[in-house]
């Protein structure tokens, strides 16, 4: 099958042998794969990229990388057939032909690991990928299977929204309006949070962030986040995500955020990074650190896409199919014009 | 009056002018004053010390190094005089001579700041002292005044517990067995958790950390203080209080702590600091930045040293009268053999 294949530091588009699902595995075949922050971040660094997440202990993500690696976690598919039933576990309910979202976790023997993430299972910038059968979900009647490829980005920012006290405040500041803060913007929308403050240094990020529903969207550079927050009504101490990623965001964020206020720091920020803590103890700062998300967060986030709740279709500003995947890694590294870019591996008719 | 000053980065012992309470203000007699690590700090880097809390935004401690400080905000004193009662505000109740605490604030025009961080109002390493009467608290007959001095850092040690999850938890870990560490191993107890595990390269404050009412202490290069935590019984997140300070600690409690892990920082480190936000990411940390106490922790602390529900008598390790001040701070430079070494400005009788 056909896929695009990082290999020696570069994206390129060649032949990958089939998958096979194991027990408790299931083929699908790719419908619509989101590109993520992380597989560029990847394909640049792939090396200080996996050793920095085994580092980490997050072996979800050990790969070798002088080995070819298909990426692609972020996406929509058909089921085709599944592996052995494992015994003692449920009957696959979903019908081959039915289109699904999944988790992006198979289990190699009893290791989980991230497909797009390992050497052996391809991702789903390949024409098929196995996936473990226990995370995979029907995408309902009428719902774009391309739309619904945005469940995964959705997901994290519903999770790092839920593990924040933003709902809780009713406002929230949002810095960065990359894939990673427009989905924090949709999840504070879809959890009910109205009075949400945005920041980007781009003028087109900042138009998506109106679109996915800030009700004030600042240039940084004009105005800091925190005065438009005040500006909106804010007082007392403020929710702020940080979803940029940089090192020094961490920094800037708590020498601009009120007393007592909740940092959640959403975007993956690969360096060390230098703090000054004590900016973090007069002003008694929190700071949580969140990641990914969780079976319930990843289904109400395909559940927002399906019902309308959350209007993904301004997010895609791209689809190209597996050939045009190494371009739109080379157009995503000038990100200015794009949110998503969703590769179809078998093509937009599939 | 006399008192022990820091003039020129040296401390010395002189004459200074008595204070004269304003509105609102009491002027006190010290009783005893305990020796804070800040205090220390001070003594020797009080440019950077004053100029990092302001940068900070902590104008508490803004104070000119160039100019006499007079330090001390751990106290116990007798109450001599009351300025004038601002209109509108409660009578002052408390007779003169009665043995008190006092939150160590004092306003200067309208600013508030802190005692013992303040040129033109003396701290409590001098014979007297004025401060804000509005939280000036009686000390209940039979507690001796040099415990009761203990009421601010104990206060310290209870706030970062509430700000905690410790106490739903019901078992903490606590990294560095200084006064600090200590305040909160008390604290604990305090509020009743059981499960608290310590770790100190001391020895002799590891035996501290037992007296104080830790389970189980540890030598950390011996045995990592989250080992012996599960070796303990603990499982899952654990919550951990880094009370050492130094650059480096938290990125070492970072890297170290279980998934969802909460870090509750009550070490002041004064230097910018190095975190690794992978890792912070990867195990989804909570990191709790705190400072100083309320109105309510303050009272509490006072309480349980009153009640004897925490035994502060083993945490006074030395004390001095005004003229053995520079020597204590000389002292506790190596403070192996020390915990709290206590000055009494108008000697042991007063």
């Amino acid at each position: 099958m056909r896929a695009a294949i990082l290999r020696n530091g570069q994206m390129v588009v060649d032949e990958v042998a089939e998958p096979t699902p194991g027990p408790g595995q299931v083929l699908l075949e790719t419908l619509a794969c989101g590109i993520c922050g992380s597989d560029l971040h990847c394909a640049r660094h792939a090396r200080s990229f996996t050793e920095a997440a085994k580092a980490s202990g997050m072996t979800l993500f050990a790969f070798d990388p002088d080995q070819d690696l298909v990426m692609g976690h972020e996406f929509s598919a058909r089921v085709l057939e599944y592996g052995p039933v494992i015994d003692g576990s449920a009957a696959n309910p979903l019908a081959p032909g039915t289109a699904v979202v999944a988790h992006p976790m198979v289990r190699d023997g009893n290791r989980p690991c991230s497909v797009g993430y390992h050497n052996r299972f391809p991702g789903a910038y390949a024409q098929r990928v196995v996936v473990d059968a226990g995370g995979v979900l029907a995408i309902p009647d009428g719902t774009d299977p391309v739309h619904a490829a945005l469940t995964e980005p959705l997901a994290v920012g519903l999770h790092a929204v839920n593990a924040s006290s933003a709902v809780a405040a009713g406002s929230a500041i949002v810095l960065g309006c990359g894939p990673v803060g427009l989905a924090v913007i949709a999840a504070l929308r879809l959890q009910g949070v109205q009075r949400i403050v945005a920041a980007d240094f781009s003028p087109i990020r900042r138009r998506f962030a109106e679109v996915m529903g800030a009700e004030v969207v600042v240039d940084p550079r004009e105005q800091p986040a925190v005065d438009a927050w005040r500006g909106a009504g804010g007082r007392g101490p403020a929710v702020i995500f940080e979803a940029v990623g940089v090192p020094g965001m961490i920094a800037n964020t708590m020498r601009s955020a009120p007393s007592r206020s909740e940092l959640v720091v959403v975007g993956l920020c690969m360096e060390p990074d230098v703090i000054e803590p004590t900016i973090a103890i007069s002003r008694q700062l929190t700071v949580k650190f969140v990641l990914g998300w969780n079976a319930e967060e990843f289904a109400a986030s395909l559940d927002g896409i399906a019902s309308g709740r959350i209007d993904v279709a301004p997010l895609v500003t791209g689809r190209v199919d597996v050939d045009g995947a190494p371009g739109a890694f080379d157009t995503l590294a000038q990100p200015e014009q794009h949110v998503k870019i969703v590769v179809q591996p078998n093509g937009p008719a599939a």
